[in-house]
């Protein structure tokens, strides 16, 4: 069936697809090798199909956006205008981080297709790194520099407000937004038919959140944050399952959700899948303190994450922030009165108010992976109920924590943050 | 001269154009009364060409916009699209507050013409009004009703965020707002060319602002709130010199600067507008004390403004928001366990927030208008140069105040708030 061209593909018909357009052909084998060609459908996600293209001459990825959520079905229907802007958002990362981010090889509107580079084996989807037990030691080196090149650049502080706003508009992404609003900022602090949890075991935990005024209040006020702070282009989807890594390498994928919002909205969301992997690690293990050393290493890699990202940030602000619109040289370059000090006060405040918000944001994001639709295989490959219960449970009191409280409280800085986490995971439920 | 089928008219020429269009004409008159009718060019406003066109059964008013700012000329270039951004947002002002908005008759998107009701005198533009030592007894209740609906019905507590999202885009007004950014939050905290003030009387105080750290990070954060928070669809330009008055009505023009942003930039431009009239009194009046009526007036104007907009603001939220996508009914609703309470504290929350935001962008108000490009008649009016610079220091303090302040430091209400400039006025300089 068609619409405007548009045709769900298989294995065999991505095949003849790839084969029919010679800039991606070559890369895979010369026209005659097309039948010795072996293609394999992979997505593990909820939303897409993703197939795999091997050759004689090498390999690509061609992804697929049907006009529904591939794991409901029709019922649930999404627009294929999301492959647009994934596309568009894998150039523009790519432009800001091209370690980091796979080569867009075409983008095809009409079958809601992009070809990209495949990331071979050893590159593995993080999240199964870390449910698998590893430890990733420059992660958060490339994660600082992912998140600070992309928000840095994309932001007001960079660029003149006509570019800006014409950035913004371009990547207008209501239904995709209208999804995380539903699924992350209402529905865990209602009673949705969607959302789901370990029972009996978390009933009364989810009883309490659904009855917590200030913990509603605070999701509100993050959801007024996601739809009215367009700060930057936020990849929008960046959690341990977005993230592919090999010992030495990290790339982000999956940028379908991208569109201009609250730069704590993506801190926060990788920095809270990896709060979630730390407090799956004591379900995970054979035996107890088995994984202390990579709690140590997810500990250090989730202060890390933030440190090295506010010294990115804070760095290419110092040498690009002239450039833009919103701190222009009259004000904080060198040659204005106290540029300097002004550029300086401008960076601390700017930041304080950043990490405020990524730990508010930190929290609804370890929130609704524990009582939403969509929860974490961290979590759920705790085969034990009651062992798992007990690991989401310290979890989700912790998420409440960042959420209500955001900096204050005695959260002030990474360093309290990362030893109140350590707290949280030892403490008797 | 013409450009797609744009011409500049002159007053001949609006009689004909109105003439020659039978929905307007019989506003004015008879076909065969064409002849007899009077046409004037009244704007007093910097960038446009208003018309009033008067005949035998009645009159109306014809704005037209050149592809450039009046008062400086075809050296300063303006997109003609500010017309239909103005005659949208009077439709859409009109459907929150018909009783405060002139009725649109026409939108000529070529000619660049919008043709609205005329506030025929004893309506006045509130400024002059004011400058004159008039009180208006129920401007504070209609200015918390314009503010109130507008900014309430237009946001996402009354919308859904596909319907938010939709009028965000259509009033993308990119060049109105990048001249507020230079005019209102860069210049007057820069070595602009284009700013004045009273020489050699406030030297001193202007290279003061200049060099303080303090005002140019929190001018900073404004510019950002300004280019970064689409909260309800703004006016843009609300000052004492966009309100049309009589004893008992209230009429709200202009809003060519109409977009997107945060609530608190409109409630904060009028607020600031009546502070300049407040600080103005003093060198306005014949002998001292002869405005203190009016000074009082001014005061508890400026006051009951705040509070009635507040009141106004919450009520409408209790009784329509839970149609939106912000406070949804699941969460915030009757039905919803703690419903009542959530949302008592979502408004305190959200109120006390714009509060603080509010008082911020009225210091950066204040201190525009003495240091800028564009001054107030208020000032301009006290022909005394020392006179005036007592009056404009006394602000300008006070203004400063605001902005680095915001609701910090014994500015918490609006109540102290009011102590505040008070004191500020009585104090010696
Ligand atoms: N460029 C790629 N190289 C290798 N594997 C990929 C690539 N893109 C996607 N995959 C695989 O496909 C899975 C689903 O891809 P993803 O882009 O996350 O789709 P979805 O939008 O459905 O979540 C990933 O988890 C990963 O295993
Ligand atoms: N509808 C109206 N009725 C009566 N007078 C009006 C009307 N609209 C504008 N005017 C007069 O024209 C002046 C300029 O109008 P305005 O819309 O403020 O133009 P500008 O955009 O140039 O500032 C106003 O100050 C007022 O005196
Ligand atoms: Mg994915
Ligand atoms: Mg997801
Ligand atoms: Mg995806
Ligand atoms: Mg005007
Ligand atoms: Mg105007």
């Amino acid at each position: 069936s068609s619409s405007g061209g548009f045709r769900a593909l298989d294995c065999e018909a991505v095949k003849h697809y790839v084969a029919a357009r010679p800039g991606l052909q070559q890369r895979v084998g010369p026209a005659d090798s097309v039948e010795s060609w072996s293609v394999r459908e992979v997505g593990d996600g909820n939303i897409n199909f993703v197939f795999i293209v091997e050759g004689p001459a090498g390999s690509l990825c061609v992804k697929q956006a049907l006009p529904y959520v591939r794991c409901v079905g029709e019922s649930w229907p999404l627009t294929q205008d999301r492959v647009r802007i994934e596309s568009s958002a894998l150039v523009e990362e790519a432009a800001c981080c091209p370690d980091h981010v796979p080569a867009v090889y075409l983008y095809d509107k009409d079958m809601a297709i992009i070809a990209m580079r495949y990331l071979a084996p050893p590159f593995l989807i993080l999240r199964r790194g870390l449910v698998a037990g590893a430890v990733y030691p420059r992660l958060a080196e490339h994660l600082a520099a992912f998140l600070a090149g992309t928000l840095f650049h994309t932001s007001l502080i960079k660029l003149d407000s006509t570019t800006f706003r014409q950035k913004v508009a371009q990547y207008e992404n209501n239904e995709m937004c209208r999804l995380t609003e539903q699924v992350i900022f209402t529905e865990p602090y209602t009673a949705a038919k969607n959302n789901r949890w370990t029972s009996p075991q978390l009933d009364a935990d989810v009883a309490e959140l659904q009855s917590d005024v200030a913990a509603r209040v605070a999701a509100s006020e993050l959801k007024g944050l996601f739809c009215g702070r367009p700060q930057a282009l936020l990849h929008g989807d960046l959690h341990t399952g977005s993230i592919m890594v090999t010992d030495t390498e990290t790339s982000v994928i999956d940028p379908e959700f991208a569109f201009y919002g609250p730069m704590a909205f993506d801190v926060g969301k990788i920095l809270a899948n990896l709060l979630l992997a730390y407090f799956a690690s004591d379900g995970l293990e054979g035996a107890p303190g088995e994984r202390d050393a990579q709690r140590a290493w997810l500990l250090s890699c989730f202060r890390d994450t933030w440190t090295g990202f506010a010294a990115a940030f804070s760095r290419l602000w110092s040498e690009h922030g002239s450039s833009g619109d919103l701190y222009p040289a009259g004000l904080t370059g060198p040659g204005a009165p106290c540029g300097g000090e002004v550029l300086a006060a401008c960076q601390a405040s700017f930041l304080a108010q950043l990490f405020h918000e990524t730990v508010q944001f930190m929290g609804a994001f370890v929130i609704r992976r524990l009582v939403g639709i969509a929860h974490v295989a961290d979590m759920d490959s705790i085969s034990d109920a009651d062992v798992r219960a007990t690991c989401e449970r310290r979890a989700l009191r912790f998420g409440r924590r960042l959420l209500v409280e955001g900096s204050r409280g005695g959260l002030a800085s990474i360093e309290t943050l990362a030893e109140a986490a350590a707290a949280a995971r030892a403490a008797s439920t």
